[in-house]
């Protein structure tokens, strides 16, 4: 139930010297042949080196492998920087003998340090010889930075599986692709189709989740569709795949809110009657975003005044008149619904509590 | 020091029995004679019951007393709570034996209960008898709600002398004002020329201030200028008035900033070099407000990426290769001056770190 779940991907993650911690630091997915692939990156003015170089080697709309470290950012790090990112796709291209503009690459964890290159060759070379079908969990492992638990899943659409990981867990903001997020399938699909498809899911998904309001110099979120499952999906089955490509990133969504550093507790607001999608999503994301709410949800006090206070300080057209909300306490996950009584458009937004463990992991997170 | 240092004002703050605590919960300043008047209000879309009272109120442009209670907050509190308000004005105006509308209301603390308006009845009453020359130090203490200490200045220009009192500490959002603040003075000024004085103030000082990016809905500055100092501000005095009241407001909004809940630091941020002065206090608040870096400040952790992560996810205009940045580290206070090099406009802007107290405090800050 990972990345590796569809046919023809395999996947590895090792440590290679970049953590402290002697953690898996390094994880590479590979199609075992050339895929259609799409990707949403942050939309952050600072981009790290890597997402630099996947958005160039993206460009074709194929690849085949998606090369990652973590524990450091290679953001802000300069000309050297770029030219390393383009060395980890030149080095993981050269062990998988592919051409090097298929490989995706991304890499999280402090900004404005230089990459430890020596370690990353190394790395490179010995992961290839981890690559295998069953590997898609160490993969999930291996991306995780401040996250507590991998965050991995697939579905089955008749013959056709999707597969994907994702990590946190902090400087996560609905920007536009807040994480980093990797999804697999073996279904043969045209690149625009599969551009949309991840275009719309992300914008219900990761960009309705946040942890910190921060947004980060690094998200990015990839989809690869390697066709081996010999199912095409267009015309009717294209809004049936949809909904499952949506399902997978709801869950890896939901995933990385439920593990935001320091969280205690699952937020899920549900913002229903607003006069547009905007409204419904501003309000939404302003309730998931707010410290005291936040703080409130921590607490276990359903304090109304926060909801007020929040839904009132957004734009957002509200008939107060007929204003409505909820606030159903549950030990593992709170639901906040509101009912703007402006109109007919809905969202939907995930957070998690603000705790003394946010404070504590951000307060000693050593530059 | 304080906001009764003006010719002619009298204060008093006294405990009605609205904190459970016992702590003074209500408060009352007045002129002895009616003072041109003026205030900033929050743009929250729900908004206080005495802040709909207090801006009927100030349509005339003249005001004579504040009565403030704190502990309760009559917001969201229906049509009852707006006659509560009213009623307010009214008994102040009776026991002072003024008009009704020259009295100006404030109420601040939890949203959405009933104010205890026998308690209130009984402390108006009660309040009155202790008011006194020397009343301005009880007054700001009475206003306080989680603030720790009491925020009060005066300083004199000429024969003038301008006082003010103020109370953070949490919901503090440069929206547009964002907390209590009253301003006494004995000048002689033009309602006009006080109102304007009054909004480039706040914009420059209570408006640049954050705790937790969230607007109340109870906020508002008032300025009352009396004219008993017999020193008329017009023509060129205009300016240096204007600075000594802008010195008065920027006092006040560092002291909220400095006590904002559970805040062991403050935190200044200057911006240099915009594009626009919307850019340069883009920049600022967005650093201000930004959880990683208040955490990085509580953790004496100089961790230059989240400077880089918050200033590149605003829409400023920024030149990367001239951005500069440094973060002077201090015992109680952190300087981060940020050069966009990109123009000639700048902003300051003021917070505080953000620790395990300020969770603590609003996980358990019972409705």
């Amino acid at each position: 139930m990972t990345v590796t779940s569809p046919k023809g991907f395999k996947a590895a993650g090792i440590a290679c010297g970049i953590k402290k911690s002697g953690k898996p630091d390094l994880s590479l997915i590979v199609s075992e042949v050339p895929a259609v692939a799409a990707g949403v990156f942050t939309t952050n003015q600072v981009k790290g080196n890597p997402v630099l170089v996947s958005q160039a080697n993206l460009k074709g709309g194929i690849a085949q492998a998606i090369i990652s470290n973590a524990g450091n950012a290679n953001t802000w790090t300069g000309k050297k920087g770029l030219k390393d990112a383009w060395e980890m796709a030149r080095l993981t291209a050269e062990v998988l003998h592919i051409p090097e503009n298929r490989v995706l690459v991304t890499s999280t964890g402090v900004i404005a340090k230089p990459l430890p290159m020596d370690k990353i060759r190394k790395g490179i070379k010995e992961i290839v010889k981890h690559l295998s079908a069953g590997g898609g969990h160490a993969a999930a492992k291996a991306i995780m930075t401040t996250d507590t638990r991998p965050k991995e899943i697939s579905i089955k659409v008749g013959k056709i599986t999707i597969g994907g990981i994702a990590k946190g867990s902090g400087m996560i903001e609905p920007g536009m692709a807040t994480m980093h997020a990797f999804i697999t399938t073996d279904a043969i699909i045209d690149h625009s189709s599969l551009k949309k498809i991840l275009k719309a899911a992300v914008d219900k998904s990761f960009n309705m989740i946040s942890v910190d309001n921060c947004m980060s110099t690094s998200d990015c979120v990839f989809a690869l569709a390697n066709g081996l499952s010999g199912e095409r999906v267009a015309g009717r089955r294209l809004p049936i795949f949809q909904k499952a490509f949506e399902a997978v990133c709801v869950f890896l969504a939901k995933e990385i809110a439920w593990d935001g550093e320091g969280a205690t507790k699952l937020m899920e607001v549900r913002v229903k009657n607003a006069r547009s999608e905007n409204d419904a999503k501003k309000v939404a994301k302003a309730l998931v975003g707010n410290f005291l709410l936040k703080a409130a949800v921590y607490g276990r006090d359903r304090n109304v005044g926060r909801i007020l206070q929040t839904v009132g300080a957004t734009p957002a057209k509200v008939n107060w008149k007929r204003f409505k909300f909820d606030w159903k306490m549950g030990e593992k996950e709170d639901i906040i619904s509101v009912d703007l009584a402006a109109g007919k458009r809905s969202a939907v937004a995930w957070g998690c509590d603000l705790t003394e463990g946010y404070v504590r992991i951000n307060a000693k997170y050593h530059t």
